[in-house]
């Protein structure tokens, strides 16, 4: 029995509304995945490392990135950023040096695998290098969707609460790394990043994760280490 | 020509893998339509005045309606709460006294005008009050699901960036009204509230807004009016 309103359903999941679009998606994912395989092939034949970060609109993946590219000085780098409107992303990783190519979504509410492999055709990044793929703001629906991304990257605010990977589990799962980030504002916000950690580990317990504060160096060492090294073992 | 990688194309945003999704969609949106259409009738006959809350985890929108609730104090008033997973919100909602439900939508993200026929069937809200529905943490794809609702509110904390309105443009363009929560954090994290607001009203000249930071009550006495107004003249 259902505990917040008493009917006799186990949970309020809507099986029967959501099944046709399950199947509709189910063809949608399979296209997608076919295509996520075979750019996996050539980016691993290639040694190139992608990592495909999400997080919600503002938990400061572009932050995050720009850091990031300024502290790994002369690797080569690309990136491929996605947004529904707009390029000031691109704009923003332009100016570290780095080459970019930002995707527009419209009303989408993620990347899919035919947009990296546009990306790539364009990008035309060379062998061992990193790629860094920002999805679309949105902690929910890129989860679904492989990118031939060799990890991804969950990248999460602490101003968000330390609930929400219970919430919005899928991604957690997903993912290889959490990126935790400005933990510096959790006095502000009365969040516990170790609480918050701590959810995290209970849906993925191979979560690796680097809290941090972007702007202000936090962290940082950490998580760039763990970037160099996943492209080490990708050459 | 696309200024940012050279090629051909005016903008990067694909349509032809997005072709198809978009055709299933139209189905699936057309249905919910109709159950969303007949909702409205049914809540505009009885006075009842439904509020759609959109936006991305962390928002603060279950401390919104948390502060809200408390506010409107006798005033008759039910919630439909949206997660992925978990009934935490509807826990929190629940310790106000406010009749609530719980919709968990599994990997699904955003909620349907059916999961609101089923809630209302559920909470049989009287005539005359007030309907809160917080939707899933998602300011993307909610923003394409009309629910029966009054109007839709799009709720965004300052700590995600000035930037968002622009880039997420759907969800503002969509809503009524914008209640911009966490306002006495903008110092710490360097956005101007001012900025956020002009860019939101870029996209949607006829919001209105309201400057909040719901835990310490600045701006809610505007907000709580506003509902108050949108109800009596709803009944």
């Amino acid at each position: 029995m259902c505990r917040t309103c008493g009917c006799d359903e186990a949970t309020h999941t809507h099986a029967h509304p959501h099944a046709r679009r399950i199947t509709l998606e189910t063809d949608l994912l399979a296209k997608n995945d076919r295509i996520a395989h075979a750019l996996r092939d050539r980016l691993e034949h290639d040694g190139i490392l992608a990592l495909n970060l999400i997080g919600a609109p503002g938990a400061g993946k572009t932050t995050l990135l720009e850091h990031t590219i300024r502290a790994l000085g002369t690797l080569p780098m690309a990136v491929i950023e996605g947004d529904q409107a707009t390029d000031n992303d691109a704009q923003r990783i332009s100016a570290t040096g780095c080459p970019v190519m930002q995707v527009n979504t419209g009303p989408g509410c993620h990347l899919d695998a035919g947009m990296i492999e546009h990306g790539l055709a364009h990008l035309k990044p060379r062998a061992r290098s990193l790629l860094f793929i920002e999805n679309v703001g949105n902690l929910v629906c890129p989860a679904l969707f492989d990118l031939g991304e060799r990890a991804k990257v969950v990248v999460m605010s602490i101003t968000e609460g330390d609930d929400k990977p219970l919430k919005y589990p899928h991604v957690f799962r997903a993912a290889s790394a959490l990126v935790l980030t400005k933990v510096d504002l959790a006095p502000h916000v009365e969040v516990d990043p170790a609480r918050c950690i701590e959810h995290a580990r209970r849906i993925n317990p191979n979560l690796t994760v680097f809290p941090v504060a972007s702007k202000k160096g936090l962290g940082m060492a950490e998580w760039v280490g763990w970037v160099r090294g996943a492209l080490e073992t990708a050459s």
